[in-house]
């Protein structure tokens, strides 16, 4: 995998975009949190499908509007991938067996979209807006593992992310310091600005008087610090030449997800679970949508737009209005008849969406807390799990549900291909080389794989450069009367911010329409 | 400053102690969680003087092994320095004027200790065992800013934490990679080991093919991406040169806070202010303690230990037990009249304790995060103020209560020195540069010094590895009687587990004594 490749990789894992963000020239500004449209819609139809949020949040939006709204909806519940598995929960996936959860009563997991970044403006604003309450999702946690499945010293056995961290610090920091010492840098530095680069070397390193990393108290200890007698115990730091050769700072272990824009701290949470917004919005917009209607036609006539939906007796019935906007994912409009142009049809089958995969484990106790001091945050690994993620809240309680996978592309795939036992086998299996308590607490799980979820066919679209520049073009103009909205319809593509900016513009380009012509007609009665 | 010196301070800051801790031998463990004590102390009396955290955790073990306590208690409330600031809250200075909190009902922020490491085992234990629930304290925030009063192009306007971290990470990537190309280390590596390294370096800075940081989304978009053709805006990155003259990676803003220990995440903190803890223990042992009960004298009897208190009518009183645990902080002890050995009067005379100021500032509205986005974590500044503390609660909600400074030492007693209307006016000063809104939105203050805190007399206790060396072992023993138990009998100065830790080692220890004496007793009755 080329460099170019895996950063691409890296950023879908990260579930952002940006490579081909960069690649393309900066065209416009994203609408900002005010959205005082003028005008009133009153009397016009929106044939809205999908009860996504980017469906709920259009339909929300245009009804302040005055426009009347209908949600198709295939599913029986709203929220599309913003999904809250509980107890109960049924899910057949596109070749499986009906799977329901057995949790216990007030115990979740969220298995689509589950932290907002702070800087998501619309995340927030709908939350504020609706009075979602929010808390601090906690995506980074120093205290976390990684497990590297491979050779060397430092492999096979689960590491602290912390010793990691601190201990790379310490080493690129001497190693850097002792550089510009010896003025072995290309860049011509001023005396005076060396000087302070090393200072700040040494604080980033916690370094020696002679600038040698020994180890730190960053790291942790053998025996912590306490009463009376006991200053506490460290550990020595791994070698450098250890830690890299036992693959812990290879592309399974880069510090990206740390880093990027969309999962640096602060990052934030629903109480009580991410489908409390959905709730919310269906407290909005409930009463305009229709469950279980999977649409089977969409069409553009000469008043606007025709959809045959399947009832959920199975029966087909016809719904006209006088636009549409479509958030159905791509995979699964792929696959519904409609006369959309070329250019639009090219790119429904076109745009690729990622695989992913996760899973939902109740454990009779937070042994990750009670044990291990880990309080939110995630291990990584190099194995198919990919990832555990700790949850951020219900801490101290007796009971907790954690996420044993949450795995993207060729490894979401094969765990994917699994049957729900196999798939909660190989995650217990692998999880308890990093948490042995595993066997012993586990409850029970619930699995999916969300390229194989029905109505959805995938985890978010994934553009490259090439994509971006050949198909995503054809989604940001209506076809006729129909509007085309979700998050791969924006640069946000696999966040819930994607979904209400697309959501806006779809609303705002809309409207225009409307207005425009309103003022055409009355210029022409005038 | 030296830079030892440097960083014993920034140690300080933090609230730690392990340059001194390093400098010792590594003498015993700390005691872990489980402390199942055998045999039962009925009928002893065990007098504790303070009913702050160190204070109520002995009187609570004591308790559940049948010892009778009195706890002496000097205010009129329990917790010493875990104190929660709300409505209505008094408090007059030692040279000051009453002050009185006039925050709404709800609004709170904790003027003593505010958060919790996740490692500090005792913390959590009795928070786990006592019912108090516990969520994310977000110490750490990328949308923080970073404001330096100096010169420089960079300086004198708030600049965003993730604009430098990232600009830093980019650079020092860029050149330790180039470093490492040319061969300038003076470590031997190989061939291998020097492509993995690079490659690393890589994704850390995020170096573009020429292995060269030229600005990344890390560090956040002039203009966000969005919906439709709004790919976002990225600004370029800042010169390094720029950075470096204009004081933002000076010791002012190391990162170390983000990187020791205590501080790294996951922190936690109480759900509804830090005295839900105090208020948990109370519910243990709020019975036995006497309140507004001024320890006058401390005398070692034949019996066990005499303690002499001014009751709430100034009254002297006498009280009389087999034993005494002593938590007064050591300059309130100072001015106790005691008989302790010369080696206790020495320690408590000697000790250091370190200045430490906070205001909470009451706002009309979250500013900081409708505007800034920004939710929880700290804005950090080289003025008086030294930092803002972002509330990790009450997302979203309408009004909010900040730190609008904790400094410490110096810049705590320039500011301790002013008057609290003075105080408020700093605060607000020097807050409008990082935050315009200040000034409109401000509702109300309380601000404290700790050091002029009666009762506390400072925020705690500092050691250097001399003080550690000749004072600290005369806190280790009982003086006859007299066992001496709070954060400064620990390595863990600063912070609640010290509390606790010391806590159990005096009642363990005390235990052990009334043990062995009562095998004495029955071999001689035998």
């Amino acid at each position: 995998m080329s460099r170019r490749d895996f950063i691409s990789k890296a950023s879908l894992l990260a579930g952002s975009s940006y490579p081909a963000m960069m690649a393309l020239g900066l065209l416009k500004a994203a609408p900002a949190e005010a959205f005082n449209l003028e005008g009133k819609g009153t009397g016009k139809h929106v044939i809205i499908l999908g009860a996504g949020l980017a469906g709920m949040a259009a339909a929300y939006e245009l009804k302040k509007l005055g426009y009347k709204c209908t949600i198709l909806e295939a599913r029986d519940r709203s929220g599309g991938r913003i999904w809250t598995v509980r107890n109960n929960t049924r899910e057949t996936e596109l070749d499986g067996v009906e799977q329901r959860a057995k949790f216990d009563e007030g115990m979740y997991f969220n298995a689509g979209a589950a932290r907002i970044p702070h800087h998501h403006e619309l995340s927030m604003h709908y939350c504020r807006e609706l009075g979602v309450q929010l808390e601090t999702y906690n995506n980074i946690n120093e205290a976390g593992f990684i497990y590297n499945d491979g050779q060397g010293a430092l492999a096979n056995k689960r590491i602290r992310i912390r010793e990691i961290h601190n201990d790379m610090r310490g080493y690129t920091s001497e190693l850097l310091a002792k550089a510009v010492d010896q003025d072995a840098l290309d860049k011509p530095m001023t005396v005076e600005d060396k000087e302070i680069l090393i200072e700040y070397l040494r604080s980033e390193g916690e370094l020696d008087p002679d600038k040698l990393y020994k180890g730190t108290p960053r790291r942790g200890y053998i025996t912590p610090p306490g009463a009376g007698d006991a200053p506490g115990k460290l550990a020595d730091p791994y070698e450098l030449s250890e830690i890299i050769r036992s693959g812990l700072i290879g592309h399974s272990f880069y510090n990206i997800g740390d880093y990027i824009y969309e999962q640096q701290m602060t990052m934030l949470q629903p109480v009580g679970g991410m489908d409390m917004i959905t709730k919310a919005f269906e407290r909005k917009v409930g009463k305009d949508i229709q469950y279980k209607a999977e649409v089977r036609e969409i069409r553009k006539t000469t008043e606007g737009a025709r959809v045959v939906y399947a009832d959920s007796t199975g029966k087909n019935k016809e719904l006209e209005g006088d636009f549409c906007i479509c958030t159905i994912p791509l995979p699964v409009l792929s696959t519904i008849k409609s006369d959309f142009s070329s250019a639009v049809l090219r790119a429904v089958d076109n745009v690729s969406y990622y695989e992913a995969g996760k899973i939902g484990l109740q454990f009779k106790r937070r042994f990750w807390e009670e044990d291990d001091h880990v309080y939110g945050g995630i291990s990584r690994t190099n194995m198919d799990i990919h990832q555990i993620f700790y949850p951020s809240n219900g801490f101290l309680s007796k009971k907790g549900t954690l996420v044993g996978y949450y795995n993207f592309g060729d490894k979401a795939v094969k765990v994917g291909n699994l049957s729900h036992a196999e798939r909660e086998k190989l995650a217990l299996e692998q999880g308890s080389k990093i948490h042995p308590q595993y066997m012993k607490e586990f409850e029970s799980s619930f699995s999916l794989a969300w390229h194989k979820i029905r109505y959805s066919q995938g985890a978010f679209a994934t553009y490259t450069s090439e994509s971006r520049e050949r198909f995503y073009p054809a989604l940001l103009q209506p076809d006729g009367p129909v509007y085309f909205a979700g998050e791969h319809t924006t640069y946000l593509t696999a966040w819930m911010a994607g979904a209400f900016e697309s959501a806006r513009r779809s609303v705002r380009d809309l409207h225009e329409r409307v207005m425009h012509t309103q003022q055409v007609e009355v210029k022409h009665k005038g």
